[in-house]
């Protein structure tokens, strides 16, 4: 988004010394910041970079007051780091917000239910009995299946696929790609070692204020409900099986992976490529390492590492012995040299 | 689907005591169902829930008799077990296939070919050449390249994409943003240390009755073909790369990974982020725990664990020491104080 | 694509034996192929597969003088290798070049602008201010983002979507539903408990000759950009976060992951299923095995295993203790018990 200088002093309720005219359309930290963008000094150890920065603003204190020449314009503001936040605030919101209207061709089955201010872009596909709430962003290529609730102000960017049946709440932000819904991993075996596919028939529910990173898959219950609950935020490429419940404010960083009927707390941190299996109950409060593997469930606070995981400190003290395990290992075969030489001595 | 309880009662062949005109649209367990579900009464263990139950309609033994008031509407049938199981398929089933006809704007090309009784979404794209068997279903955004060939009752999900040349069989399932046919990752290394292309020319072969999960993808092969075969279930995000073949029945959870030219047996089950290196075979009935990682071969029959794998017994056995690690190094430290508190009598 | 032995003779500067207007229209090896391929014998070894082979033409060598009777159409040249690899690019070049022009219906915003000779498929979608070069192709379901610049000979496969602002290089390809630009996983702790996302309003920056694997994401930067550089490779389902950059002609596998402002260096190579913790500095040429971990940085020409990574040859060491941990634990039961067996000479 392009806005001139005049503008972004207006929205910061700022004063300008300088050319109010031009316009910037990014954001850059002063040090590396180029023409047309817009950059903050709050902390004086940054001063000098206010005389060199090719930023074309800097929003300054109040107070600030030069002591070289500057080629950049200032916009001057009570507090700077504040008032920068609120300029990325805005700036976030315009960019998520700013999409409004119905782009052609795009397909919306005539038993569907659409909110006031809502994005429809071209080649968004909305099925039968769909009802989708005020605000809500639809981009280009996203699917929303038969029957699928989506509340207010949710964004679902390109190419998100939601299958029949689920719900989505309020203010969630689905990334592009992501899949909600899918059939879950269930399947019979048969007596001539083929695999017959158990009917998937419930759906998943995804709670407000969720966020569902790029390319993660949310699998439908095999029966009734998957629920990822308020306030969960997922990472890019999960994979969260059926049946699985996540408590509020967990956290998922990437390519993490839950398993069947697997229940998350609250307040959980799970690392990336982290695995859970199955049927296992994650306590409030689990704080799970990068790439640990969990087998069974935790107690609410537990902080674990390693594949299968333990409690941090004990992984953390056996794998400080596997470094020397050859070390190790030539002091046991020392040890039985000696031992070996001592047998006259025990028939003394 | 909404579906009237007097024509649930049709279709199982049984009998209602109660409202029929009620509408029931999903299928829940007896201890949680709510309003507008179906649920079933087989163990009788749960015979206490019927009275309490929310769901609209409750499946029943012919034989069943009530001791207290219920507020649901009863089913009887000769078997309740069977005849929910029989629910939950037609259920599959009306899912699955009663998508039907063509939505607009779609592409096809004329040169491409389709059988009947097709559902072609809007927004779907099939390439030149290509020939589409009968009653195949093309979810809205699905792309099938040049040449493609898909058998009869197959179902590609929203977004699914079939690179050119690639061949698909019958009674394949294809879940949201899966990918087939993509490049294999092959590149020759320069004496300037950039990469160039290999070509890659080949293509993917997915024989009968294979389960392909969402946002997973399967490479084409350099020259020749990636081969799935029949019956084989592959979960969400898996990896599977170029001239990889994968025998019948086997099964993959999700977030798996297999390099190139690598050769899976019949029925094997590879757990979930389990990494297989290329150009390994992994014998018939291969066990892979999750997040195992395999650099060589198996024999048939092999169960693994860890990375890099071991036999399951033997890993468990050395996994055991791993976590008393600590205390093994201390016993072998007091070895050899005891050891050198002993030299006078070596003298002796 | 088909094209005559006639035609493919006239490429390669060959004189033909045989049927000189049959098709072919794939590439195989000698000893599989079948009719309606191409294939080639360079290795004497393979000479007996000419006299057997079901391909529909064979190139060889000027001097290749047959022992047998054949049954397929010679195309004889200087070098069959040399012309075999010269056919393989140009079936590459065709593959990935032969699609010119505008299918409809896509959408294009009125300010973007193209280039020349550029596909466009259906369904594509490309928002205001894009600036796509000549050359490129965009597949079916592709969406381009607001503002993002696309360089010369860029292939996007189906369903790429680039969000708004991102810059991509010329001649590189993204395969099918990969996604750049995705917000980086940021989120502020709050004091109840919640998280509040942090604005992500950078973007990604891709340089050119770059290879982008299938459901691969790159998320933009919090501020600033993410940078893919020259030349590099990645494989398939990858999880490049925010803030990250990696340095030209490094290749990474299948499922790798980086976390946020990661930098890594030229000319690494970065094994499936990696996963490297944020903010820290893979060197020049650092090589990391399959399934590593790494949670600190390295230095230039590192070569590691391990989940923490160990440099290779300590970590084999230490696993091969580790596989006969039982043993070693046993080693130092039964020194237990010979010491135990001491005290009497002790006190002697």
């Amino acid at each position: 988004m392009k806005i001139s200088i005049a503008q972004v002093a207006q929205l910061l309720g700022g004063t300008i010394e300088g050319n109010e005219t031009n316009e910037v359309w990014s954001v850059g930290k002063i040090e590396e910041a180029h023409e047309g963008q817009i950059s903050f000094l709050s902390n004086p150890k940054y001063e000098e970079f206010v005389y060199s920065t090719n930023a074309s603003a800097v929003i300054v204190n109040k107070t600030f007051s030069p002591k070289k020449d500057y080629h950049t314009t200032l916009i001057r503001v009570e507090d700077a780091y504040i008032a920068f936040t609120m300029l990325l605030e805005h700036y976030d919101k315009v960019k998520n917000f700013s999409k409004v209207g119905i782009e052609e061709p795009s397909y919306i089955h005539e038993t569907a239910t659409t909110g006031e201010n809502i994005y429809r872009a071209a080649f968004s596909h909305i099925g039968s009995g769909a009802k989708i709430g005020n605000n809500v962003k639809i981009y280009p290529q996203v699917q929303i299946g038969d029957n699928v609730t989506i509340g207010d102000n949710t964004i679902l960017y390109a190419g998100v696929k939601v299958y029949a049946d689920c719900v989505i709440g309020s203010g969630c932000t689905l990334h592009a790609n992501s899949v909600v819904g899918s059939d879950g991993f269930g399947f019979a075996p048969q007596k001539d070692g083929s695999y017959k596919s158990i009917p998937q028939i419930g759906n998943v529910i995804i709670k407000n204020n969720v966020s569902i990173g790029a390319n993660t898959v949310v699998d439908c219950a095999t029966m009734g409900s998957t629920i990822i609950h308020e306030g969960v935020k997922l990472d890019n490429l999960i994979q969260i099986a059926h049946n699985v419940e996540v408590e509020k404010n967990t956290v998922m960083a990437a390519q993490a992976g839950v398993s069947g009927s697997t229940k998350i707390g609250e307040n959980c941190i799970i690392g990336g490529q982290v695995g859970l299996a199955g049927h296992i109950n994650i306590a409030n409060k689990t704080t799970i390492g990068a790439q640990a593997g969990l087998g069974k469930g935790t107690k609410e606070g537990d902080v674990l590492l390693g594949s299968p995981a333990m409690a941090k400190l004990s992984y953390a003290k056996s794998l400080s012995v596997f470094k020397k395990l050859p070390e190790l290992q030539k002091r046991v075969n020392e040890l039985e040299e000696k031992i070996v030489n001592l047998p006259t001595i025990q028939e003394g």
